[in-house]
């Protein structure tokens, strides 16, 4: 049997866990969703935690526990479904989720350490330069990149990207090996799908570089169909859609749709095959068209993703609009004038008043100088949430008249 | 006849051009490419030039020409190749060069007055965002994205985005038509499909909002084939390759590369079948294991579409490495130590040197900040891109110093 106070002596200060619940606590993954597992891995337990705070420290303790014959399970966040994260005989449960520092991101990619969550990585793309992993598992809050990656999987994205293993969707891995003097490793190209999918068996993950891809404000749908075929050939055909950026596409045959997203069941009608969709909010227009081509859908509901200010595409609009706090009663769509020579038009719909209901907005900044998006104020709510990023000089204060040279108000179709 | 000093007169303040000689090169695009259109379009000449430097002054135009009968060509950057900016039957040119506003960027997304040119767009949307259009004809430079759309072209990146007439790769389009008093439209979805490829005969584009996509890193390939089948096998094998980032796969059968990509004549044997690509950086190793499977390619020539720095993947390594004009010699990878605990180890290559050379750098931050990339010298060439977008409180030196910890050189691949 292995000596375990030798290998405590050979950790020195590296962070352990003794304690029996929480060791047992770690040694445990959602392996009890198999009743064969629950039955067959329950009694499973480490001897010990050790929680490595850097990549040196991961190298100590895998030579320490070779020279000791110290078996060693890897841990990222413990979302494995399958015991993958279970100390089969004991001995030492490696806990990366320390080694969670965001190395660096660029334009489409970042390189983070095995440790860090999936969420947390999401959060520091989406704040660097607005990107977020390609794909995204259900354990997205809880899951390590490095459990992602030793666990194989893909889940929402995959439509676009394919899975995880597709050559490009895993752009380098850093692994220590085991034995008494370890190596470091840096694999890129296919060299990777060694630990792809390994469970940290060959290897223990520290760093991973990934690919990013653009954080579109996603609007989720759920489309109904009557016929079950249908439906799948309604995905498929979707799916073929370069042009059209989407982020999942999810055919379920009924009931499973009504009897496992509950949340949504008024939405559900009884015996509808659904399909859940993530489309980015500019292509919904040319969705609304894509789906129009589909006779025998049924029902269809929508919530956004990402809580994104709802954007005017009349021309004249001065951008974004966010949601208004006020109520507001209707009013005729005016035309402005500029200090320079431009009629403006802005017929744009707030999200926050009904489909029928326009508001007007006050200009704030020269048609000229459209090239950045002019300051404005709502007329009925005076928010001017983007004032404060224009520097003052370049603000004149235009006076809303009509024009007398009127422009036809643009037609706009109904949202 | 058309009264064109009672056109002239409505049409005010609006620019026009009336030199003969001008008006000719206004009337002319790349027509001549065929010696049949040669011969029938070179007496081809307009009345008048129209320059109208707005939306309104558009509305104006179309309106006098209306009631004066005039007929109207819409013209662009004037790079068809087919005819179509040339006045058949005399009367108005409308240049809507100068209509080149460029009126919002935001994240997948681009809106711009049609006298936009593409290659001016693309530069606003990478200084804003490293964004670019999906869709590059090889008139870049010249064409505009009025013209653009109203030719219906498509070209580099229709192998990730499909053509241009596909469902999402043009977002909206505003258009004024001409009638006596002329509408402005705001089209969106299918209904933009009216005007794509219609060469302004059925309305004239103001404005047009395109989608985007991130500005990568591109390198330029060609790959040779002895075999032209195996040429377009590996070119549709790669395209159905989703995670692999690609913006162009070109199969040209023997003599064609080699007569027609003189630069590239002496790296294109006689006789070699050649598939031209753009392949992102951060995908190259990818690409490469890829290619391996691919027996029968008989040579390949890269250049860099855009002369990015190169990366090096070593995780420790503080990041971007740019070239070095110094030339240095041969150094043995050091190991340093930062003020915390964690040994850095840096086996980057720059682009300046061959190879089998390497070079080491003196980490100016410590690792403990990492989540940001640190400042560091070059220890050759004492170069330091990065220091001066770092508070200098975040600075702290650290010497150079062999670790007692020895981390084990990372195993590298060679470039």
């Amino acid at each position: 049997m292995a000596d375990l106070d030798q290998l405590r002596a050979a950790l020195g200060d590296i962070p352990v866990i003794t304690d029996p619940a929480k060791v047992q606590l770690k040694s445990r993954d959602f392996y009890w969703y198999s009743p064969v597992l629950k039955r067959q891995l329950e009694r499973v337990c480490a001897d010990l935690v050790v929680e490595p705070r850097d990549e040196a420290e991961v190298i100590r303790a895998l030579g320490a526990c070779h020279r000791q014959r110290v078996p060693v399970t890897v841990r990222g966040g413990g979302t494995g479904n399958y015991g993958q994260a279970m100390p089969l005989k004991g001995g030492v449960v490696l806990d990366l989720s320390r080694l969670d520092h965001i190395i660096e991101i660029d334009l489409g990619w970042v390189r983070a350490q095995a440790g860090a969550k999936l969420a947390q990585i999401d959060r520091a793309c989406q704040e660097h330069s607005r990107q977020e992993l390609r794909l995204h598992p259900s354990t997205l809050k809880m899951g390590t990149i490095g459990g992602f990656v030793a666990g194989g999987s893909s889940g929402v994205g995959s439509i676009g990207w394919g899975i995880l293993r597709d050559r490009g969707n895993i752009l380098a891995v850093r692994v220590v090996t085991m034995e008494a003097q370890p190596r470091v490793l840096e694999l890129e190209g296919d060299a990777i799908q060694q630990v792809n999918h390994a469970y940290g068996t060959n290897g223990v993950i520290t760093e991973v570089e990934m690919p990013l891809a653009p954080a579109h404000a996603w609007v989720d749908l759920i489309l109904g169909f009557a016929d079950f075929t249908t439906a799948v050939r309604f995905a498929d055909a979707l799916a073929r859609q370069d042009a059209l950026t989407k982020k999942l596409i999810t055919a379920l045959a009924a009931p499973i749709a009504e009897l496992y997203f509950r949340p949504f069941k008024s939405r559900i009608p009884d015996g509808t095959h659904a399909v859940l969709l993530m489309i980015a909010e500019p292509w919904l227009p040319a969705f609304r068209d894509f789906v129009k081509a589909w006779p025998g859908k049924s029902c269809s509901s929508v919530r956004r993703a990402t809580p994104s200010a709802r954007r005017c595409r009349s021309s004249s609009c001065p951008g974004t609009i966010p949601p208004c706090t006020r109520s507001e009663s209707t009013r005729p769509s005016p035309i402005f004038r500029c200090t320079t020579r431009h009629p403006i038009t802005c017929t744009a719909r707030c999200t926050c008043t009904s489909a029928s209901v326009t508001r007007s907005w006050r200009i704030s900044s020269s048609y000229a100088s459209m090239g950045r998006s002019p300051a404005w104020d709502c007329r009925s709510c005076a928010s001017r949430p983007r004032s404060a990023s224009m520097r003052s000089s370049a603000i004149t204060r235009i006076t809303a008249a009509r024009s007398s040279t009127r422009t036809p108000s643009p037609s706009r179709k109904a949202a």
